[in-house]
């Protein structure tokens, strides 16, 4: 063969991330600590601020989860027992609904749709949106046929059809061959799909037309429905739902009268937000905007998916993020931290009263729902949901502590850190424009939209402190400690910051990249 | 809460299912056996032929794979670390290598792309393809824009662009201008995705569209690029290829002479198959078939994604169902037996030849190339390997064996069993028409699209053998058992098929559905 055997998976992103000290084997984990393979066979533990994208709120091998499933494999647990009783995913469901109960004060139940990645978490939501959407158009478009035929029984009636542009005197008949036809075109265009901008939902066919990022989507875009995408204020998501609203016509038919009425056609299929988009640069919902979402989505008929794969299960705080904002969606997302950092599984939560049951015979999936991964998720709810949420409100002190530093850090070198923000274990560090910084090396990177990589390659090397850049937002560290991130980390990922900074301040790309010639690991 | 919790997951597919006895909690497994909780307390053996749907081919929890799954979790191996050195996903794709070479006697290697499901691996397989096809069109139109600049700058040339239709004499500019609005317009034109009737790729909001049960599919087609579909046989297929192809126009330039020349544009996306369709029907691919494909793919330039995801990994007793067709894919797709049926993953081989590198950069995943789904699938590929590949000569035996005895009754009962078929341990038992049978109730059911739920519940409860219809093909059992399955277990379902079949053919409706009356599990 030509080719390395390492060449054959992810060779090229491989010999990139090689080249700012990424190509590091990690051959052992605990708690927020990965410990990577040192070049002399010892050991190098690693503070893990990248959290598997978001997976390990819990930590690495939470030992409850690995006793829970170390257990399971003992006593020969199933695992797929498709079309069977599936009692972890009640108890994972069941269990989601006690806590939109006490977070949202609801009490309207959500039905549980398994799948086994966050994309696909969003798909299922897609899938369901759409379908109850044609269910919606389907009947309205019966409630109109059944006014019709009413009106054609009514031949005696007078009739305004000016609302279709049809002059007085406009024979019934004619009126509703017209309004049918128009009313079947406009059903038939492609239904409205929603999200905002620097909005991340996945990369599959579908999903990844849902993601704003143009590098991911425009390759693709012949693959998918294409979607609509929105600033996060109201006015500017006021403007584009405007923009993709449509009207059908119905007919309102007394003894002696039949009007022609415009109604709005049912052509939102969802709009879709995260609560703090991760991907586009860890930026919070504003919360005023948040607010406003739930009345947009009432005015058009549109659904909101709450995109909770990254800032859901507990990562900011509160079980939901959007709790937080006071944003309750027609249909929320898990994923990520719901399987502990072990399992891989989605759950969509769907609103009773959107639910539409024909949906289970329609979608299924090999793996969804599995014995393994809805039993690792319940026993990641019970800890969440442990001594009355002990746990949220460490997230939530752990999560100040880190914000406190980061500020900190920021206040004191406002000429290379632009913003820090976020909630709870969910932050970022955005760098400032370095184009006028002293260092040429990181001017020349971050033009490529590769410094956020050089300075995770010397924050892991120089400071034991694993983190990365968004891929959508490359001058954005991304922060996702676990949990268990301890005052002594915080302190070291700050120390290291404030040593990055003045590296940059100095103009000192030799301190830079030292650490390529000098690795342990 | 108005609903009751078993409600709120899969709640109407649950109550369908327990019509027919379905409504079954397993809670052991082990080898080719589910034990069901008893009624009376004790654990009910169950011999499964549904196997995971098809994921379980090394029977459940295979106490090497749990072992070793044990192995790791005990030693806090990670699980989540992106973005660093992942030698098990290497190994995997080295083995698979090592395979693609035995098996079709291939040189090229193919590289790896890891996901979590086999509509994840089918989407890998599909935006590779696109991202592929789009760098094609490029390189295409870059070579006739070079072309092109060597038209215009030898105004001394005879043009003759009849190939576009126009006359002797236009200026070479009118030429250039007109062939490049073309060329741009045949290209913006969407790919074509061509899928074989009764193939299955998955229920994504992309891949669904590939699926060709119009159940599945039509409610879902404003979500994603619509399919053509073609009969598995090389006529069809070249029809709709033809159908389909486009041209663009390049120029052949000498000193003196300018001659416009048309040129296939690509177009093609991919041709997805499977060697055995499974949620079709199980219904193996024609060998005289599957030996055009190729030729065919070479002539219009369309690459194969063969899908293996329930065929793959030793289920017809070689690695690769498609190497004893002859088939070799530009695109091979795994999952389901690859992860052991404990862990969730899909393998997507591209052929070397037909990679970009590019795609490593725009797809990613989460739960992607994690720790735990590839050092399962490099144990399960040690498992398949071992020996010399002992394991493929058991599932080839074991499979010549249940064949038999599919057989064996079709022979005795050919009025009740109209066809057996398949391949390895992937078979398929296809009821006649009932309609004329003794039994009302099962002509009623099978009127419905529901007698093989029914015909499960008998033999599940009657003679502890769980399997089910395939949902494309209702009156089509799919049975696929592990490699463990013993002479008793086949002799146990010839047994319960053929007393289903003495049943059906004496009308006795009340000796099919007695089971509901006295369940023990």
């Amino acid at each position: 063969m030509a080719e390395r055997s390492e060449e054959l998976v992810d060779g090229v992103l491989r010999k990139a991330t090689s080249e700012v000290g990424l190509d590091v084997e990690y051959v052992r984990a605990e708690g927020n600590t990965l410990f990577a393979r040192g070049r002399d066979g010892s050991e190098v533990p690693v503070s893990d601020y990248l959290g598997g994208f978001g997976a390990l709120l819990l930590g690495h091998n939470h030992p409850d989860l690995v006793a829970g499933l170390v257990d399971r494999l003992r006593r020969g647990a199933p695992v797929l027992t498709q079309l069977s009783l599936a009692p972890q995913a009640n108890e994972v469901v069941d269990t989601l609904n006690r806590v939109l109960r006490r977070e949202f004060g609801v009490d309207e139940p959500y039905f549980g749709v398994f799948a086994n990645s966050g994309a696909e978490g969003v798909e299922v939501a897609v899938k369901h949106a759409e379908l109850d959407r044609a269910l919606r158009a389907a009947e309205l478009l019966a409630e109109v046929d059944a006014n019709a035929d009413a009106a054609l029984a009514a031949p005696g009636a007078e009739v305004d059809a000016s609302a279709l542009g049809l002059p007085a005197g406009t024979p019934v008949a004619e009126v509703v061959a017209l309004l049918r036809e128009r009313n079947a075109a406009t059903l038939a265009d492609p239904p409205r799909l929603v999200a905002l901008e620097g909005g991340f939902h996945g990369k599959l066919m579908g999903s990844g037309q849902l993601t704003h990022n143009p590098d991911y989507r425009l390759p693709f875009t012949p693959l998918g429905a294409r979607a609509l995408f929105a600033p996060a204020d109201a006015d500017g998501l006021r403007a584009v739902l405007e923009g993709a609203r449509a009207t059908v016509h119905d007919l309102r038919v007394t003894a002696d009268r039949i009007e022609v009425v415009p109604r709005d056609a049912p052509v939102f299929c969802a709009l879709l937000l995260e609560p703090v988009q991760g991907e586009g640069g860890i930026v919070p919902l504003p919360a005023e905007f948040a607010k406003r979402v739930q009345e947009l989505s009432a005015e058009f008929g549109c659904p909101v998916v709450v995109d909770e794969i990254q800032s859901g299960a507990g990562r900011t705080g509160a079980f939901f993020a959007a709790s937080q904002l006071g944003l309750l969606g027609d249909y929320v997302v898990l994923s990520k931290s719901l399987g502990g950092g072990l399992a891989k599984l989605s759950v969509t939560l769907v609103r009773a009263s959107r639910y539409r049951a024909e949906f289970e015979m329609l979608h299924s999936s090999t793996f969804g729902k599995d014995g393994l991964s809805t039993s690792v998720a319940a026993a990641v709810l019970d800890l969440l949901e442990a001594d009355g949420g002990a746990l949220y409100r460490v997230v939530a002190e752990r999560g100040e502590r880190l914000g406190a530093a980061l500020r900190a850090v920021r206040d004191d070198h406002p000429d290379v850190i632009a913003d820090v923000r976020g909630l709870g274990l969910l932050r970022g560090v955005e760098f400032a424009d370095l184009s006028t910084s002293g260092s040429a090396l990181a001017a020349d990177l971050q033009a490529q939209g590769r410094f956020g990589f050089l300075a995770s390659g010397y924050l892991l090397h120089e400071h034991r402190v694993r983190l990365f850049p968004t891929g959508s937002a490359p001058s954005t560290l991304r922060l996702q400690p676990s949990v268990q991130v301890t005052d002594e980390e915080i302190d070291r990922l700050a120390t290291g910051l404030r040593a990055l900074c003045a590296l940059l301040r100095d103009g000192d790309d030799a301190g830079l990249t030292a650490f390529a010639g000098a690795r342990a690991f």
